[in-house]
């Protein structure tokens, strides 16, 4: 069984009773350019990070790590840059056309380093909430959006872990990481979906609590600017989530397997 | 370019390096079946949709169609039996094994209906929380959760007014058919990942202001069994949507395309 979310089945389909000039028509059609669109992508994830920052400088205090809403604040900025920004960009290693040819090694060195700050930039802002939480005296994992957050991000360490093991480590056996590798595909995207998840209902959370009637100026059900420019870091978050997942499905952008002779290839092995 | 999400290239790679044992090892992995799995998803989806009736039913008051809290109640329901359950029943029709035999007309016809029955449930849905909003005096469309909720149903009008166009009525070109099919696959995919999102925060944003501190007998964040049972419905929401794409994503439950000689049949077409 093959697994892996993408695009389709990688090439022109046999389409039945299609006449043959639609095929042709089909087959013509220009591809998008991979690199434009990264670039796009790109500036929605910076553009993502500028709109969280900017949100929790602007409207929500600032910064600090001492236990207070200030702390809070790096929260939102981690989880967006790390299990959304910096986690598509590791989804996309693989994608970039000076990746298609020679060997694979150095870009499973960036793939799982970038994985891995990632990681690391996630669990500093769950240290952030639970922090905040324990100094201002209120329960840890209650609501749905910290249960859905926290296993996202278990997850994805074992989404790591068995990556790293797998792929990087030289003790599995090749036909082991073949039954593996779109196992980690499909769940490397599933995983993108779920963080996508995480942010909007926490957002929104965030939004409800620090906007309420009686303690804001302007509460969130009459669309102060605050709201608008959260709910707007909310679709582009979305935005950069679909079109990644649209990148990785592209089946014209995906690295072709016959040159990737060593991608079975351990890290201690001989490289090409 | 095709489009579409999968689970990978659909049949086993050519893979490099491997030797021939281990190729032989992977294709001999057997496959899981569909009906099985297809019989878990029914039941996660019928849970989902008790679920969510329960928790509207014994926690919430009920139901009515008054522009009260309780017409409100209609909304969850509406949304989760439409955009979800009925959603995800209608993107797996073409994994049914029947389907993949004989004319795909009759099929085409049942994801359909299926999908628009879904839609309609998700209207009704929107009337019922904009009439308790106006009831209320309560502004409507502010919260993240409404903005996606609206794109995710607008977004789903289209897809289905471009589905019934293309695939079902006889105008559309051979060719232009051919582009579109994986669109409207990749699409598929993707709203039924923002409804997920949207029940997520939607489910979150209620619970928080049911169970407020100082209006509430125990507040949501010392978890009172309301909560408990509605964060594990959004648990269920969420693996239901993930079982469903990982249904949509395995090669080997996709209807073959060679089989499907009226794949590009319009309605009014001689059905073989």
């Amino acid at each position: 069984m093959q697994l892996g979310w993408s695009w389709g089945a990688g090439t022109l389909q046999p389409l039945g009773s299609v006449p043959s000039r639609s095929l042709h028509l089909a087959a013509m059609m220009p591809d998008l350019p991979f690199l434009p669109f990264c670039t796009l992508l790109g500036s929605l994830g910076l553009g993502c990070v500028a709109f969280v920052g900017a949100w929790c400088q602007h409207w929500r205090g600032g910064f600090a790590w001492d236990g207070s809403a200030r702390m809070f604040n790096w929260h939102p900025v981690l989880m967006v840059t790390g299990m959304v920004v910096l986690y598509g960009a590791a989804a996309l290693v693989y994608r970039l056309p000076p990746a298609w040819r020679g060997p694979k090694l150095p870009w499973k060195m960036l793939h799982s380093t970038l994985a891995l700050t990632a990681f690391i930039l996630a669990v500093l802002g769950l240290v952030a909430v639970f922090n905040f939480h324990n100094a201002s005296g209120t329960p840890n994992m209650y609501s749905l959006h910290s249960w859905l957050g926290l296993a996202t991000i278990l997850l994805f360490s074992c989404q790591w872990v068995a990556g790293f093991s797998a792929f990087l480590l030289p003790y599995a056996p090749t036909w082991l990481r073949a039954l593996y590798k779109p196992i980690h595909i499909f769940f490397g995207s599933t995983i993108l979906m779920l963080s996508m998840a995480s942010c909007v209902s926490g957002i929104n959370e965030k939004l409800f609590f620090s906007l309420k009637n009686g303690t804001a100026s302007v509460p969130y059900k009459l669309l102060p600017p605050e709201a608008v420019f959260a709910n707007i870091l909310g679709l582009l978050i979305i935005l950069f989530v679909v079109l990644v997942l649209c990148a990785l499905a592209n089946p014209s952008w995906k690295r072709p397997e016959a040159d990737s002779l060593d991608t079975h290839q351990p890290l201690l092995g001989a490289e090409h």
